[in-house]
């Protein structure tokens, strides 16, 4: 198998753009990871696109061919992935394998969803069919009463606390702060986090993510043909992708995300390192409690020493591991389909050293973590410096 | 890149469940494939499942490792693909260009759609979801009202004629008679096709495919590993996924799909053939003028003859080359998820020499074209006999 590089990233801002269309979006974000890359449009192989929902957001289906269309790549392959918040991780696993095995030299991967045209109420629904609609959404498992559950239970049985939570929270809009391109550059306090409109206890409005509008891409190559594109480029160094059962009733243990765990294994493998090697992670918090459980799968701690963790300032900007300097999908925003190549843009950002204000100093390896539903799927990217 | 084979098939039937969920469709399916190839789940080492519109259909999304679950395999990588009516033949070009490259060796490919749930005019709106929304289908443009478009136009232009049309509808509901899966196991006369209810003119209800329930699945391995497994194989020696403009008013000619052709050039210089050389081929006739038109793409016969070929009882189950022995999607059924891989499957029974009544004499090589949209997605497969 062939080393595999990222030679450009793009991503429009994250937010809620009534004047926007779905189309336009992805459009902007491939164009600008194109033009990063210095790639042109007939220079791509193959276009692999993930997107959640966008037949239930907008109606628009078949989207793959659809955006190639608008973006001047008509002719090459064009593929829609789904894995529910995981659907552009997937579309980026599938695309650095085909590129690995010698299918294809230049891919462009986009992620694009449009969810802010419907009401909240719709788009909870529309998000609950990532979930088993006939077993555990029937009795009331939207998502934020599923990782309630979660967190719950991981508050019984390790004594996390709510002040860890909000932690999360307030650290990943500080760092949404300082993103340009993040739906909400607002800093809140633990007392605000703390005290949030309750929307399913114990999480407030302020342990979820946002409902966005957004799209993101990358182009990726054969390490060996990155210069001849451009000279900012990052190499995959471990990629996977697993499945677990949907409904959270089916798993033997709810605080661990099993599909999280063999996917980090299975990546660690592949890059040769191990979690203590990991200098930064954008990892998925739909919701504060997710963060800590992935921290824990992930090996970054022990499990149920995630709300300490956080806790201890280890993982804010200048924390011995930063977590979400993006703002993760917390404060960045969760549009949810672009979800995963975003944080991929995120990271390749940070290891070229044009993270800004978010900029962190070890900026050597840094992973991706991208979560489907209660974790039925799991994609984990190991980016690193060439 | 490593020869691939089709070592295991399985489908439901198709038709109208009303006390079947689409779960229950794709794991039937999924086993029946494993048990065809003497394959135990724990040998599958991923999932490409095919689905069009299910969380529009049935509200459930995420159906990858959802479906994967119910067939003992969760852990895996569990991806659904979508690319309209192509859905399952872009999950199944996936997934073989995966083995070939030696990414995977044993892997389940799947596809699925349960359409029935829902009012007619509902699943034409969801349908119509796979065109331009804001452009073709704003002003009336549904899938029936576009092929009427390209048959009026194949008429203009090469004098097709209205008993062209009704002789591919007679063909497949005879061969549909003979296939105890099909959705209508009913003989048409001429006279009945020419009178149909008009749906859009010139197509009547016995131009238009049939709205389904239904599940397929393979199992594919490494041509080299086939033995192991079970001495009823088949090879994969081309196949191809291209794509085109969303939009009919985009394209340069609509009598053609460009995307059909490109496939099938690949196709053919990957199978080392050309078209004389396929025997039978199951075609993508979602109505009837949509065989017409492939038969010139694929390059069974000269742009604008599709008409008289068909006329001329070549294509039928006696003729030169057979075409939708099955029944095609016109009497077997067009669960549109289901549609690409059950194609595999009916060409693999033909090449296995298991398909009882419809059963062709010359079957040694079969050709599947798996089309979405107006043709914005195309996936054209060659199978062969060992």
């Amino acid at each position: 198998m062939r080393p595999v590089a990222v030679i450009g990233v793009g991503k429009t801002a994250f937010g809620a753009f009534a004047d926007r269309d779905i189309k336009s979006l992805a459009v902007e974000a491939g164009q600008a990871a194109m033009k990063d890359a210095g790639v042109l449009p007939s220079q791509i192989e193959a276009f692999y696109l993930g997107n959640f929902a966008g037949p239930s957001f907008v109606g628009q289906n078949h989207l793959a061919p659809f955006i190639a269309s608008g973006l001047g790549i008509s002719g090459v392959p064009a593929t829609r992935f789904e894995a529910a918040c995981a659907s552009s991780g997937s579309a980026f696993y599938h695309a650095v394998s085909a590129v690995m095995a010698g299918l294809h030299d230049v891919v462009l991967v986009g992620g694009v969803e449009k969810m802010t045209s419907q009401p909240t109420p719709v788009v909870t629904e529309i998000l609950a069919g990532a979930g088993d609609l006939g077993g555990e959404v029937k009795v009331g498992g939207t998502f934020p009463a599923l990782f309630a559950m979660i967190a719950r239970r991981h508050m019984f049985q390790f004594g996390t606390k709510r002040e860890q939570l909000a932690a999360v929270a307030v650290k990943n809009h500080a760092n949404g702060a300082k993103n340009p391109l993040a739906h909400m550059k607002k800093v809140i306090t633990l007392e605000q986090a703390m005290n949030g409109k309750p929307i399913a206890e114990p999480l407030t409005v302020y342990d979820c993510s946002l409902v966005s509008d957004g799209a993101a891409a990358v182009v990726i190559c054969p390490l060996d043909r990155a210069k001849e594109f451009t000279k900012k480029y990052v190499q995959v160094l471990g990629i996977s992708q697993t499945s677990d059962m949907l409904a959270l009733d089916e798993k033997d243990d709810i605080t661990t995300l099993r599909a999280v765990k063999t996917s980090a294994e299975k990546a660690y493998k592949m890059a040769g390192i191990t979690a203590k090697d990991i200098q930064f992670a954008e990892l998925h918090d739909c919701f504060t409690i997710a963060e800590i459980v992935a921290g824990e799968d992930l090996g970054f701690c022990a499990k149920g020493e995630g709300g300490p963790y956080v806790e201890s300032g280890a993982t804010t900007l200048t924390g011995a591991r930063p977590i979400n300097t993006s703002g993760g999908l917390k404060a960045k925003g969760h549009p949810v389909g672009a979800t995963g190549v975003g944080q991929i843009c995120d990271i390749a950002w940070q290891i070229r050293g044009e993270a800004g204000e978010r900029q962190v100093k070890n900026n050597s390896i840094g992973l991706a973590q991208n979560l489907g539903g209660s974790g039925a799927t799991s994609v984990v990217t190991i980016l690193g410096a060439v």
